[in-house]
């Protein structure tokens, strides 16, 4: 499974591809970050965002956008670039029919160091290991993408059954309430 | 001028299209709203409000988008929602090379009623007499909609003036540095 995980944010958005499935070894193709300029126009910072993760999409072709989901614990202002910065990332997988994974700060965190309040530098730390790399990957959002896509990889299966047993316990509680009612 | 108001929400985007100048009587060419299903994906939601602001932009070609400045205030859930529909439209305007107004609520509200702190009522029965509709817009979101274009309206010509009288300041400054450093 090919992820582009997406660290969302108005002047700087995390962007990195990770390929593989759990309890492999995984693979980095890219990381980078997509950058507008703080001064422009609110408008043309997201058509600059847009365009970016267009050709991280392009050049890629992952098969799903993992990209961090929003809270407002943090500042106001912070919280609603970052939100707008995602909505343009979702917007671009979904228009190509990519499925889009929400993960939490913490449960990055969690995937990746084994506990949801490691700081920036342990998840810079373990991404190096977890990928191979000489260095942990600069800026702390480029790391930070990779840790999601991570994430998402190691999380899904664990997702996926609990999906599954989701949609077989509604199976049997549906053919038990038809039963009844016949 | 010609303004798209845009009240953005996930579940409800109010549209309104509404040509004039400040000072003389508006003209509404358009009002209505931009639905996505609750239980949707979040990524195809934002697809859809794409499609449909795209719609707009097509049909009424608009010269500018006037969307809500989006504020923290509120549940935070409703607010992250806000946000990234308002991405959203921005981006669909920006991407033409439109340029983007924000407003805030007040503003709004103030613009229309002479009250910020108007309630719903009030600004659907000032939307309706301004515009000389027979009803006033149902649901709220498009009535908010056309709100926003006329606030944009009567309020641009204090921003220009206010624009320009900055601009002035800036280059006098720059002159007046210039010519002690000289």
């Amino acid at each position: 499974m090919r992820v582009l995980g997406v660290d969302p944010g108005l002047t700087r958005c995390g962007v990195g591809v990770v390929e593989g499935i759990a309890g492999r070894p995984l693979t980095m193709h890219g990381v980078g970050v997509v950058r507008t300029p703080p001064d422009a126009e609110l408008g043309l910072r997201l058509v600059a965002i847009e365009q970016g993760i267009e050709r991280w999409l392009d050049e890629y072709e992952p098969e799903l956008l993992a990209v961090e989901r929003v809270f407002s614990q943090h500042n106001v202002r912070t919280v609603m670039g970052t939100a707008q910065a995602s909505a343009v990332a979702m917007l671009c997988a979904a228009r190509r029919g990519l499925p889009v994974a929400l993960h939490t700060p913490s449960e990055v965190k969690a995937a990746v160091t084994g506990s949801g309040r490691a700081d920036k530098a342990q998840v810079g730390a373990m991404v190096t290991r977890l990928l191979r790399l000489d260095a942990p990957p600069k800026p702390a959002d480029a790391a930070d993408a990779l840790a999601l896509a991570i994430c998402h990889i190691w999380r899904a299966p664990a997702q996926n059954r609990l999906q599954q047993a989701v949609a077989l316990h509604a199976a049997h509680a549906s053919k038990a309430l038809k039963g009844r009612t016949a």
